[in-house]
């Protein structure tokens, strides 16, 4: 996978001066919980039921539902029937929209590293005290 | 800059089988705006006064100061005298030891990116209606 180039070219906030002000890292995706657990679901496209989730993300049952509430509402992530017949499961499925949103918002993830890595690897000439 | 392998090693959650747990995701610094704040001042290493920072991340004054505070007492930024001696400006500046938890956190970023875009990338068989 060649991650030199972002995954799709990001709008930042260069003509107004601001490269810094990452826009682009939507507030329903960046907090913790929820990153992962849209991950969880992008790597997982045909759904995942509550209980597998919980686990694979670490969080409890209160954690896990507020946060799926989150994603429901802002359509990234949808609830669909499970294949067993006998024991129906409701799983959870990111969207399209959500792969979509996922996708813009790592391009920005991207373009954080890109910005910070190299300088953040090299050490300033004289160093702080701390 | 090779963006295939991970800054360092991540932490993960894989023994416990909880793979997109992130708790390498530090709150303090994946917060959107001190994320913004801190990749600035990573790449400005003799540091940055107020004013300036505000301006390349496009904050009010409150609200920079809000997580200026935060990031002062973790440590990760100090406050140090410009060189101007006429004119004496505080600037901020990346410690030494923000710029290694910056360092760890961008790590885990990156396993994110490794994670989650190859399956992003792919159009699932069945894709959702939504």
């Amino acid at each position: 996978m060649d991650m030199k180039t972002p995954v799709q070219k990001v709008n930042r906030k260069t003509q107004s001066g601001s490269p810094f002000a990452y826009d682009g890292l939507s507030r329903v995706i960046h907090e913790r919980a929820r990153l992962g657990v849209l991950t969880c679901l992008v790597t997982h496209s045909r759904g995942m039921p509550f209980p597998e989730m919980k686990k694979l993300c670490a969080l409890t049952d209160g954690n896990l539902n507020r946060h799926l509430q989150v994603l429901v509402e802002a359509q990234l992530v949808c609830l669909v029937k499970g294949p067993e017949r006998e024991r129906p499961q409701t799983f959870y499925r990111i969207s399209a929209l959500g792969r979509k949103r996922y996708l813009e918002y790592l391009a920005v993830l991207e373009q954080v590293i890109l910005d910070g890595a190299p300088a953040a690897r090299t050490v300033p000439e004289k160093s702080p005290e701390l």
